[in-house]
């Protein structure tokens, strides 16, 4: 993990638009973002991906998930919502590889997603 | 709720192909399946959609998206991955009022996702 781009981010190694921080996550907005509202939300944890996740942090995804659909709210969509995506490895389109959530609001997302 | 096509299908009114259940939980497969392996995971208490979800449903939302991960790996998709998506209102493309979570696995997911 010494080479992981989100930790730098975390450790302030890396600057970010963040628009949350706690003891254990970090939102922060997509530097290539894909709708209008994008932001990503990170567990400070380093934990490498969905599949790394076991049943003593499933407490602390919820967590994680439940702050992303509050920035969502508060970020603008609260009236229509929009997409939570957790790419995982390859197939999934995962390129760091340290668990993220998106969330992509603003637009209308289409179907399927990707 | 009463109407809820989700709610039926916990109550085994509308049939479905089931991957896993439990007394919190079921997970089946999509009946428009956007990807070979494409399965929903659903809690069984009705939740509309993610912002509804409050601090006291964060642990349960958690283990729902521990079950997800832990099912793509038992349905062969534990080497290459894929996408968890939770669709939520008119942008994201939130088909059905009750909280799920999509997992698409089985081909390369494209981005941006929708």
């Amino acid at each position: 993990m010494g080479n992981c781009l989100f930790c730098k981010i975390i450790a302030g190694e890396i600057p970010s638009t963040k628009l949350y921080e706690d003891n254990e996550m970090l939102a922060f907005l997509d530097i290539n973002p894909m709708s209008p509202v994008h932001f990503l939300v990170i567990p400070k944890k380093h934990i490498s991906n969905l599949f790394e996740v076991d049943t003593e942090d499933a407490a602390l995804l919820g967590r994680i998930l439940n702050k992303a659909q509050e920035l969502a709210k508060t970020n603008g969509c609260e009236e229509e919502g929009g997409r939570f995506i957790i790419n995982t490895k390859s197939d999934g389109g995962q390129t760091v590889d340290h668990l993220h959530i998106h969330f992509l609001g603003g637009r209308k997302l289409g179907w399927p997603p990707g």
